[in-house]
């Protein structure tokens, strides 16, 4: 989808496309609309970027608790989005033993318990045996600091679903994908040990990104 | 439901019973909760209320945009929440005639067109005959004034909501509704003339009261 395409949607269509960037909030997109037109898909997330850091802290918490548990409740019940479902599965959470799905679940909840929101991570760049390590790992960081980490997890989640939507690579300069060139969204299988994660390189940039604030009515 | 229950809640069972206070926002009910605890109905709804005050503009049209046309196409396809579709339902908005549902069509375009968000109206208070004349009318407003009314009209369908879900009179003190009294909920032909409608008088009381404003990194 090129950008033309993009800036020329009313705001119902862009909802529906990229409703979904940042999970279960549609309130997002709807807002990021009437900043069009963009210019390519950092411009694009900029703008979403942008409105996730003027939240108050409340709104920036309750987006991260519209997100699911990795290999929670959801998954089990098959209420997952479609985005999460491919992301969960990408990293192998589909397929774990009851041992594994057990721990998973004792640590989220003793991640939400000291936090008051769930655990959030790019599953797409990770896989099943890191996700319960770094759930461990982070359970420790001081709150401020861990509620930084999880918005640029967030970040991260909404730059590779932006990169699918408009058929970028979200690793590279911002051309369409080439015809059999490896493609996150299909790739179900978890990375292997040693590969290059698609989107990596591109998404720590992201955590030195300076981000401008929303200022309030701009429009 | 009590205040006990509600503040006992985590925040996966409060953003499962509150997320579509505002319609199609589950963020506003997922940042709310870390407000808890809520003395009561009044006190619950100024900390959602809050929040939709404290967006940059385009942020409070994102929450509009959120919302379906009035008898329009999701009515059609059946993809209304059960909220939304109670409340169109209860104004006689799903048994309109062809032209009925023709001139409506045209008036929502022509405000999509000018304001750049759909026509929001607390269906519940209006009834078939009102919606179009509201329309009609508020279609002319100065897009300032219009973005206030229509975020008071988000309002008072979020305190009708709201007063559903613990079971209290939107319109009385907060006790819970007697048995064999109107509940809106059920009420699902339009009002009649002359008919008191449940909750007017409160909700306008809302349009009065000045909002506090959610303080940056309050919590």
């Amino acid at each position: 989808m090129d950008m033309e395409k993009v800036n020329s949607m009313d705001f119902g269509e862009f909802v529906d496309v990229f409703g979904n960037v940042v999970e279960r909030c549609p309130l997002i997109a709807a807002a990021v609309w009437s900043q069009r037109p963009f210019s390519d898909l950092e411009d694009l997330e900029k703008h979403f970027f942008a409105f996730i850091d003027a939240l108050p802290q409340s709104g920036q918490e309750g987006i991260l608790r519209c997100h699911p548990d990795l290999a929670g409740r959801e998954l089990q019940r098959g209420t997952l989005t479609a985005e999460s479902q491919r992301e969960q599965s990408s990293a192998g959470l589909t397929s774990l033993s009851a041992d594994e799905r057990l721990r998973l679940a004792e640590l989220n909840a003793q991640y939400r318990a000291r936090f008051g929101f769930p655990f959030v991570l790019a599953a797409r760049l990770s896989d099943r045996a890191a996700v319960p390590r770094e759930l461990a790992r982070r359970l420790h960081c001081p709150p401020a600091q861990e509620l930084r980490t999880a918005l640029a997890e967030v970040k991260k989640i909404g730059h590779l679903r932006l990169a699918d939507l408009l058929g970028v690579d979200p690793a590279g300069p911002q051309r369409p994908r080439e015809p059999g060139a490896p493609d996150a969204r299909r790739d179900a299988r978890g990375p292997q040990p040693g590969a290059v994660r698609p989107g990596l390189e591109a998404v720590a940039s992201l955590e030195r990104r300076p981000h401008t604030r929303v200022k309030e009515g701009e429009n």
